[in-house]
């Protein structure tokens, strides 16, 4: 059992399942040419095929080796537990397509790379992932007030706009993905907002207030939390290499102080002798 | 009295009333949808008004708790009376939708919340509530500054472009509106440059200058205050958190070197007795 | 002679000037409107007047006070002198409307108020001049590499695409509009790229390296420039603010180990004596 | 050869490569306007031609000077020898506008500049260039974590929306193209996803998504990356200006203890004596 763990656990299987990953990715972008598909379309199924084999394979050891419930203690498990059992599913299926989302395990392996062999070329990497995983909770808290807002929006737009333009403000849903579209500024004005302009005059009260709010202030703050998140994160780095000079003088300083107390005590016993 | 705004204090008090705010805002939604309002419109309307009583209720509570005119003396206080105060008279008029910004109050509560239980999930929330707070005044004086030279090129664009494109640059109010969309890069130079162009072929020398100015180095300064401001709010909560071990040392220097002004004193006092 | 520019540089004179300047941007936007012009234009066209003759009268004790070669000194006056020049002179042409960048004089005062009178709520302001003022190396840098890219995709767009788009790629100047046009990613690829694309099918390999280096290198160079300028400045501020306790605390160990300095004379001096 | 060495490093030499480089860049921008092509087109080609040839002398100076595979050995050599022999090549292909890129000598010879005279209002410029540089590694790794993301969403959009938009989801390259100009949020609601999504009810559910991951969460990576560079860059050419006080302070109160140790020093050697 432990020598399974080391098995599974050993860059040896990873990097051969890493592989195996990019080939399947690789057949999956094939597939959806016509002209690929007609000549050697057979050859790629069957390839894919093999893939999940090897990927259903390696869940099970994994699953072995961790001892079932060990197994599902990793997210990144989960995740593949998942696609593995869609892919199953969608072989029978038209909707083999979620199948690529396979591709994604390798961010996965990537995660695994950092752990045991710590190349200087993967460190920018590093800070990139370690500011994304910093810097969610803000971004969340921030997604949480920009849906409240969107909220309050979207039922004063269906409101007020909903009766005259059905297809942007016709129901909360269709309203959310217009306002989506106009916080992104993409043809907010020409496309959106001056058409409902001249039916609604006052409607610019309701749009540029929206983008001041949702674009500029919101935006601002999620580059604002990564700035922050990557600064931070590269800071910490940069501390590991380089070692304290300013707390390191400090302790020479103590040093010299604990070699004049010895100095005294000396003295004091040759006053004392006297 | 004291034991009143205890309660209207309380944890209890608070949640019950963000919760009926949230079935609030639960309800305006369901009744923008013609389907929902020709099924159950009559059981929504019905919770809407218990909803305003209940908040009428809670706004009475407070006012005899802190005595009226203590009501006043908090900002989110006049917000809850102008919404109830609208609220109650809009059930009068067909402006209804107003009342949909009682969903605002969701922000109080969460301001309420900060102050007793600083759960730890929340400071990346107060990050970014106190970063906001702290970059509007540098915003409000970028918006001055934009808003003199919207001005400006106000006037310019009125006086060159005015009666070919009364449209756009007819009166101020509407050039502010375009010079607005100008801003946001949104069909700047499809939509409204290259048309004015063909007409007036120097237009480019008033369009590409304000691009620059209100978009590029506007925005930037946006930006930068955000960033500036959240990575100084960040800052501030690591400290707190964090002893500050540079000091610590130089004060077990101090005290090292006190030690050794106790061997003098007592070698002075050996040296005296001989 | 003293008396006098302590007179021009007074707080009462140059706030009397704002107002001035206030009042006549606001008569020139009341200009741009025919209803107000109908009713009270010969009213506004006099105030004009009256506050170009204010200016002309400040101008004129000022070059008197700082005794001309003085007065130019200041490159405010400078924009000043030549502002009241061309408004003097549009009097008498149809361009009026350039007298409105009299307006601009505000900056100057807010410059000038800089000086004298620091009120707090000033400080984010002098944050964003000086933020401003400070990246202005750095963003010319970055606009003199644009402008050699500019040049470059330049050639190649008029020698490629000039005869078949001449609107958009006939000429440098032309080019360099559309240029601009893309690098704010303003209908780049729905409005110049797909047509383009169209007739010309490697087109891509020139808008989305183009885009690529303009848009996203190039501006977030702009950006990172502003935000550190804000940072650098903002910190320079705080520090000004609070005392530097590391360097006291160094200063008091310093003050320690003199007077085991002196204690150490001291014990020599009973030594020596014995 | 030291002293032809010498000679193709010298300020001299180098400045005046510097200016035929930019005749050569202005001959060529003139070359595209017919106009000037009429009248003085002969005597352009000539300047062209002449241009090139003092490009080939410096270049075979340069390969003899260090001993032809020194030469090789710096990548900006390497470049002007590819531009250099391309130049060569086309006067016989039409292909002959790719001889602009000659002008991107000119930030070979900016980097030059850097070298041997540093004059203060080039500070900026390095900042740029080092922070640029700097922030190459992390952006290469946000650049493959995009393109795996571009690829997935690149599969899905072919499978689900090839054969109803063949001219945006066709194939795979038309795919890339599509998404790019999505993630520059260009046209991307009005132009893209609604029509798609007249077709297909769900595609919101494709083009939603990828708009946040790509456009927001990894452009905000690589403002925070570039941020982050041009902070670090400008802080370490601070620190190279700025001699450090704290550890001079350090080193101060070393020297004292030094000399109160000297002190006790004498003392004993005094004691001793008695």
């Amino acid at each position: 059992m432990e020598k399974l763990k080391k098995f599974v656990d050993s860059d040896v299987f990873q990097n051969t399942i890493l592989v195996v990953i990019i080939i399947n990715a690789a057949t999956l972008g094939l597939q959806t040419s016509q002209a690929v598909m007609g000549s050697i379309g057979g050859i790629l199924s069957w390839i894919d095929k093999i893939c999940l084999g090897i990927f259903i394979v390696e869940m099970l050891l994994k699953m072995v080796a961790y001892k079932f419930w060990g197994y599902f203690k990793s997210g990144w498990n989960w995740f593949d537990f998942i696609i593995i059992l869609t892919s199953v599913l969608s072989g029978l299926t038209i909707l083999s397509s979620i199948r690529i989302l396979r591709v994604f395990r390798v961010f996965r392996s990537l995660k695994g790379l950092r752990g045991f062999k710590m190349v200087s070329s993967l460190k920018p990497l590093q800070v990139i992932i370690g500011a994304i995983g910093k810097s969610i909770p803000g971004i969340s808290w921030t997604a949480l007030l920009l849906l409240i807002i969107y909220y309050i929006f979207s039922i004063i737009g269906v409101t007020q706009f909903g009766e005259a333009f059905p297809d942007w403000f016709g129901i909360i849903p269709k309203e959310m993905y217009t306002l989506f579209q106009v916080m992104t500024l993409e043809s907010w004005s020409m496309g959106i907002s001056r058409p409902v302009m001249e039916v609604f005059g006052y409607a610019w009260a309701y749009f540029v207030p929206f983008v001041l709010v949702s674009s500029f202030v919101m935006m601002n703050v999620v580059v604002g939390i990564v700035v922050n998140a990557i600064s931070e994160v590269a800071e910490i780095n940069k501390k590991e290499e380089t070692a304290e000079p300013a707390a390191l003088k400090e302790d020479e300083i103590k040093a010299e102080i604990e070699s004049v107390r010895e100095h005294l005590a000396k003295l004091e016993e040759m006053l004392a002798k006297q």
